[in-house]
């Protein structure tokens, strides 16, 4: 069955997995065990699609009665993969410039950096699988609709992706309110990825470690720091200035 | 009386209002005549604090009943006087750097810009009477504090502050989706005001024809434009970063 953007029901969901739509995350009622819960959870992993077990009475909540014990939430875009999209663009001898969200969960902060990234020319964004807001109506409103244009790439396991971005011949730089290096001493010409860490946290520490270098936006106030949104428009402002002024 | 920040009752709003007391707005029940109401009206305009007539009912729903017929509400943060900014500033051998807002009334959006602004170094906030967001715990909250920390000053009319900015030797910046210049080509180390509009409708064209040169962010996406308060901190970024060069 399928109620808005909500698939609900044992089969239902599996066939949505087998077709490989693209789901945001899926609700599983506490204490569901055996080959349902197994095969479930072996084609989530594999599309790094978040299962949270919650009980009865969240699901009964959310679809009014009929689950079955089970709901998947189905993403309003289709995720992408950060292997196909690379490939493309040194293929297209674009100079990449890709923005990495580390547990950015705000609906609203999510939609808004996704808006700024496709303005000044980012080519996609990448989020991880746990800890990512979804691409739903509030988030697609909030982007201006950038968020069906850009690509969003769900990645298991952020630290991967930029060892995989490394790999692939580009430079990780991370926003960091301890870096001493300023932003517009950064050289972002280079094919580049930039990782945001959320306005309270910031960057995980171990995702920092595997970075290239990590700088900070320079302020004169007094004024803790920027909102996020703010701060990733000012940083992609900064990359799409330089690579213009080439 | 007092409720919040809201002062009701004939006396107590007028009271108010000699006292010299930082209001954001008053509501005056339609119909209201005679003395009271032009005693009101005097030292009102005199503060550039907008009043504005609206039905019983709605005072009713504000107060729960009793009010005479007027209701004010205070603002948080007492607002300024451009014209005792200006030589302040002068005096302090510092390079002004102010932000205009044109229609700016959404709280959330007024709150970031104050908090992009105090971050990035700005020297004051200037909105027009008429067109304002509150200072309220909403916009003060979204700011981080940082309305508490910039002056903000309320301008009967904006197009006379861009007049006495230009006459204090302050060239006055607006940002404009149609203007051809582009943001990091325009020189703001100069002493600088930045006139921004609402999202939708942009800087009033009878504005725009004041000021002295008109900018875009230039931007390489398919998405309309910047939402406002990121096109704001990217402006004021860059005044910043031209200043730190220097």
């Amino acid at each position: 069955m399928r109620k808005q953007n909500i698939i609900y029901g044992r089969h239902p969901v599996l066939d949505a997995l087998k077709e490989g739509q693209s789901i945001d995350k899926i609700l599983l009622q506490k204490g569901t065990r055996g080959i349902y819960e197994k095969e479930l959870r072996d084609l989530a992993s594999r599309e790094h699609i978040p299962v949270q077990m919650v009980p009865k009475e969240k699901l009964n909540r959310v679809t009014g009665g009929t689950h079955q014990g089970v709901i998947a939430f189905a993403a309003l875009v289709a995720y992408q993969r950060l292997e196909s999209i690379l490939p493309f663009l040194f293929e297209q001898s674009q100079t990449p410039l890709i923005v990495l969200l580390d547990s950015i969960t705000d609906v609203r902060n999510f939609g808004a950096i996704a808006r700024s990234a496709e303005c000044m020319g980012a080519h996609a964004l990448v989020v991880g699988a746990r800890s990512a807001a979804p691409i739903n109506a509030e988030s697609l409103k909030t982007s201006a609709g950038a968020l069906g244009r850009i690509p969003v790439c769900r990645e298991a396991s952020l630290s991967l992706a930029i060892k995989q971005l490394q790999l692939s011949g580009l430079s990780v730089f991370a926003s960091d309110l301890q870096a001493e290096k300023k932003l517009p001493d950064l050289d972002l010409t280079v094919p580049a990825a930039i990782l945001l860490g959320s306005e309270g946290d910031g960057v995980h520490p171990s995702l920092l470690r595997k970075t290239d270098e990590r700088f900070i936006i320079p302020q004169l106030g007094q004024t803790d720091s920027l909102n996020v949104s703010v701060a990733s428009g000012v940083i992609l402002y900064e990359a799409m200035r330089q690579r213009m002024a080439e």
